[in-house]
């Protein structure tokens, strides 16, 4: 078999080097975001892009039991006491298209966006006023926009707020706003939810598509964890119930 | 249904809370490990309990694409390339009792150690002897010792001797260390390996058993991210050859 | 890397061959539930052997959209609607030690009852005496015993009859007939549900405890999918509403 | 919580009924692949029915232990000797878009076809035609055809010779030999692999396009777990060794 290919981490008898940096030196001078930066930018970041990482990661790390994540977690973890690794992995498995994985669509959104308006010398604005009108005629659903608990989600306003006041903010927030104002005229005022904004940024701050919904996953990992925990320490193995309402075939002979 | 209770978070329309402090607080003056912290402690933790978290969360991160967790993910990546979330569980599912799992164990070795010495009125060194030479008696694999690449894990080393200098080396520190000790009077010298090293930490800073994998998954997951966006941008689709041997039954007639 | 020995399945440019047989003829020939048998036995089942394992896989594949093992696979189908290898594996992960796991106690149970009664020189009834006395003394849950449903299981009655009808009735199907009657004399009535069912014939057939519960999981994903298309197809994305009761800290300042 | 309605499976104290049938006349008269046809369909199928469902089971029940699959499921039993249901799921979770997923695309565009030819009046191969040269001119893959190993699937002449001799061969068989010849023609030769067969084949039974990718795994997880069986019994833990090439940054300075 061929050896596969790394340039993230390797390791000898005495040391573990990720990105080129010793650990023992990422472990006694680096914060944990650092080093997730680190393993997806190949640099550390600067204190700005830190704390603006930070800020991401507190804003998905957790949402109540009843988010698809939390509560498939937990429902494993009511019928499976001993396998924490199924539970978390249960967790992670519903972080689809409708939960969580809104960042991977709406960062190439933006790309494209950004892009449309480069090709056609149009105004970001413009960019966004017609992949609106074209989402609209496609009945397409629009991603990172909207909430079906906060009309106004506080963490998009932190995220903006915070990329501008360290100078972070580009392209990605400017053309989530254009969409969010194309959005109002042309269909109704929907709030940019947390998707839309943590795209925003990290598309400002170079990361890919896929990394979004990756940075979703690692951030949301740690509420679902503590779910976990409170179901396995609060509840009875098999407690949930769920009410169900059978309308099939009636009883029939084989 | 019965409601769902929760002491973890809880939102309303207009904010969320994660144990009582709202989110747009957190998100601006806290860092993500700080809130690892508090979603398993339900308080933040202080300087030195963040500094002890973040170590021991960049110590577990990566390990190279051939660590079962990176492997595993690695391989569904390559037969599934519109999942991330089920390459990522596929990561977190390979973090069984021989990969990452040991903490779990190693916590609650290192907790009926410390009951057998207060229970028994023997001392620490006298307690590990014991559990060594029952283990050794039947056999069983002693966690939290030794490393199939380390002979002398750098990790180890950094987490209590970072321990020790924020004055937060305890029982746990003291009982993992007169078990290296025992071991190698009664089997031979093993190493404290990063499983044996942060169980030993979380147990000072009050975590229960359960957290010490926990903490190893939300450590490890983010290597896996990065190990994924390796498999998806260098590699085609479906480019693992293993070799295989068969030696089965020969070809046979129905 | 070196190769991977196996003895299951080799295949060149034109054949396959699953133990030995190659596929265009049990294509041909064989049923599922042989193939099924022969994977893990490595030899085609006779007529009554086949007849009992698709009653076990039949007896096991659906239990309503409650289960845990459904409804988590409903739950990730609701949050996602692209990946439905995403909804199948969370519905088997929820297959742990006390829905569907059962069975790998329940046949290691059995096994060492049937030990005792050859070790001890005692019949198989005083060695289900002992299992469930020493059992009721730990405050152990026995494997295979009672429902939260169903009374009687009339799936047990269903396997035992036609064991019994085929002569292929043998030690683990009278072990736990004998300790249905220890348990009904030391602890209360409890009827031998559909996982200490299956472990009897099972054993009776010469099937290791890991397939007693492999055999829960081959049967019951095939429910599994069923729910996941109904989910698919009846309802729309994020439908799922848990109601939720808070009870931790009240909200604080940072 | 409103009730979750299923037309599927329903249970009382003394009964459970699938699609209306009880369970113990189904495990006493029925197979498992007609419990799996009636869990799809809502009817029994004929034999000839039967006998095909059971032929594409068969089919892709295991390809030894390389496909990704199958090394999935081996590489987490490897790091994870306790939880089974980790290592199934991890098998599932590698059949994605590239492997085992292929069906589900292969089914949507024999319906593409179908649709095309009716609604333009032209013949089933001027639709295959037309597909074949619009997926050229867009450099788009082809599902259902071509094999890395197999340069003429057996597993597709059985399939399709049986359809024909119980008269169950229609569109779907007709649609896929089309596509055959015509990328034949505008590309190069290429076999229709056993993804494409029993998209044909199923798409002529009446299923949806999701099942067709859910019977691939639900026959697949037969072979996956007689892999992992392999693993626990033949191999040590952590016995699986990747050779690893670094070529990232060089050591450097933090």
């Amino acid at each position: 078999m061929e050896p596969w290919r790394s340039a993230i981490t390797t390791s000898d008898e005495k040391n573990i080097f990720i990105r080129g940096y010793d650990i023992v030196s990422l472990m006694n001078s680096a914060s944990f975001t650092d080093t997730i930066y680190l393993l997806h930018q190949s640099r550390l970041p600067t204190e700005a892009e830190r704390r603006l990482l930070d800020a991401i990661l507190i804003g998905v790390s957790d949402h109540g039991p009843a988010a698809p994540s939390a509560a498939a977690a937990r429902l494993v973890a009511s019928g499976n006491r001993q396998s924490l690794e199924a539970c978390v992995a249960a967790g992670v498995l519903a972080m689809g298209d409708a939960h969580g994985g809104a960042a991977y669509d709406c960062m190439n959104m933006i790309a494209e966006g950004i892009e449309l308006s480069r090709h056609e010398s149009i105004s970001i604005q413009d960019a966004a006023l017609r992949l609106v009108a074209l989402a609209k005629s496609k009945q397409k659903r629009i991603p990172g926009m909207g909430h079906r608990v906060h009309t106004d989600d506080p963490r998009t306003r932190v995220l903006f707020e915070m990329a501008r006041g360290y100078k972070l903010a580009g392209e990605g927030i400017e053309f989530m706003q254009a969409l969010e104002e194309s959005v109002r005229e042309q269909i109704r005022p929907l709030p940019i939810n947390i998707d839309g904004a943590l795209s925003a940024v990290l598309h400002d701050l170079g990361f890919m598509p896929q990394v979004g919904k990756l940075i979703f996953i690692i951030g949301r990992v740690t509420g679902v964890t503590a779910q976990i925990v409170e179901e396995y320490t609060r509840e009875k193995p098999m407690r949930i119930r769920i009410p169900v309402e059978y309308d099939g075939p009636p009883p029939r002979k084989l």
